[in-house]
């Protein structure tokens, strides 16, 4: 991008370049190619043009973690380490990109589909045992993610599971940021226009650079791999706002006020001041009916 | 395989199947086209000309269960849901084949590296929303599973995470057996043919078919991924293992009279009677010194 609106479309202008992000990525410097290829181009398409699609393809571990915002850790009023950050994983299968439905499981199912508006951090130089201080080095850029969460099977036992592996139930997008420092700016999330999240993202227990540090003592950071990086706390509810204050409608593990579950035909947005926004309509998922579905093909992508 | 050696190899015997287990399960039908393919062929190789692999490539999920054995339960005085199955997921990089090196972290970074002999069952067929009995339609077949455990991170904070999910930590293989019931049969752990653990599969408090169905509420299983059914209890030690005895060499939260850890020089092997026996050798991983890493190739093997 050069501007709100106009970018440098690589295939056509740097066709030199590997024709995908893990492909430049996989050079082994990040995305410093596509800095030195550009110079001197200008613009030669406009983002109206175009539909974004999830920029990274089968991503080894799509990383998140939980309770790192203080906001969060009080409304919900459990504990959390202050030593070792809270992670957890999520599946390919269960995000979609910028613009793509996310999938509303059918009510006899589950009714507390929540949003969670975070900072999506994308590696992109591998590494382990990754210093605090060199941390910064492994990162491609940055991303908004609607980390959705079905309640009620988060909560089915210890382990989220299956309560943050719904199908299509999260999204990131719209696109990769490269620019700037993440701490400095602030998430928001809305649900038809009405503002449920806005933090800054400072408020965080564990910070990028801690989260990428301490996951490289184990785990080999690879291009391509992503970290959810928390979300904060539910906005409090304005007096105005009828169904923020109807507690009734909530079907999750905490009444907050100002909580809104997705629910078909919503608009969610998320975003992060400066890097843009992530915006999914959310869509019925199927009845619960016993199918044998046709999905080997897509499951087999690569 | 048609006994215990031979086997029929079916690129050379049925080069008009696809080359790639995921390739003959997209065809839609599990691995019928395999049953069919081989009629009336004969054995044309014998296991021990060949190196088996990891036989999955890049499934969408791995999942894995935690505290799914009474005898398991009992030993760490954990308490676990009695309705719904405690579920968590494993990366592709979490996991090596039969024969392959385990990597032990190195002592800095820490050293109750545990193994967990395991059930592992291969979905063979799409599906959502499963009803118990039909669930053992989707499986395409059972393996052996080592779920190596770093437990000095499995316990940093409330969800797994990094603990589960370090590098080369685990195993499956040697191959997918497509016969017969796993209730009836026993998993067997060895670490240098010391027998640690030792149940049978029948005494889980949720079986292959609840699983099934349960992941199947809100994920659509996908052919390929697999699902690791949890670790049965650690057998008591006899009187004369002195090692096992030690729990002084202990460093996880839970000291058990005959656990002892994985480590460097180590064969470990996981066998369920009749459907064979997973064997690793235990090697040091690097010390804890930053590097970057130069993988991103395998990581974008696909």
């Amino acid at each position: 991008m050069v501007d709100e609106r106009r970018f440098i479309g690589l295939l056509e202008a740097v066709p030199q370049l590997p024709p995908t992000l893990l492909g430049i990525m996989a050079l082994g410097d990040g995305l410093e190619p596509v800095r030195r290829a550009i110079q001197g181009h200008e613009p030669n398409l406009s983002i109206l043009d175009v539909t974004p699609r999830p920029f990274l393809d089968h991503p080894n571990a799509l990383w998140a973690l939980a309770l790192n915002f203080k906001s969060h850790i009080a409304e919900t009023g459990l504990t959390t380490s202050r030593e070792f950050p809270q992670v957890f994983l999520r599946t390919v299968a269960s995000y979609v990109g910028h613009g793509e439905p996310l999938l509303c499981p059918p009510p006899e199912i589950a009714r507390a589909f929540d949003y969670e508006g975070e900072l999506g951090v994308v590696i992109g130089r591998a590494g382990r045992h990754i210093p605090i201080d060199r941390a910064l080095d492994h990162v491609a850029g940055y991303t908004c993610v609607n980390e959705g969460s079905v309640r009620e099977y988060q909560i089915h036992n210890r382990q989220f599971g299956l309560g943050k592996n719904f199908e299509a139930s999260g999204s990131y997008g719209p696109w990769l940021m490269t620019l700037g420092d993440p701490a400095t700016r602030s998430v928001t999330t809305r649900v038809n226009g009405v503002v449920r999240q806005r933090a800054p993202l400072d408020d965080m227990l564990f910070d990028v650079s801690s989260v990428i540090s301490y996951l490289s003592q184990g785990y080999e950071l690879r291009p391509g791999d992503m970290i959810a990086m928390g979300t904060p706390g539910v906005l409090p509810a304005e007096s105005q706002d009828v169904e923020g204050l109807d507690l009734a409608r909530q079907h999750g593990p905490f009444k907050i006020p100002g909580l809104v579950h997705m629910t078909p035909g919503d608009v969610v947005e998320v975003e992060i001041s400066g890097l843009g926004a992530l915006r999914n309509t959310i869509v019925a998922d199927a009845p619960a009916h016993y199918r044998i579905s046709g999905v080997a093909a897509e499951g087999l992508r690569c």
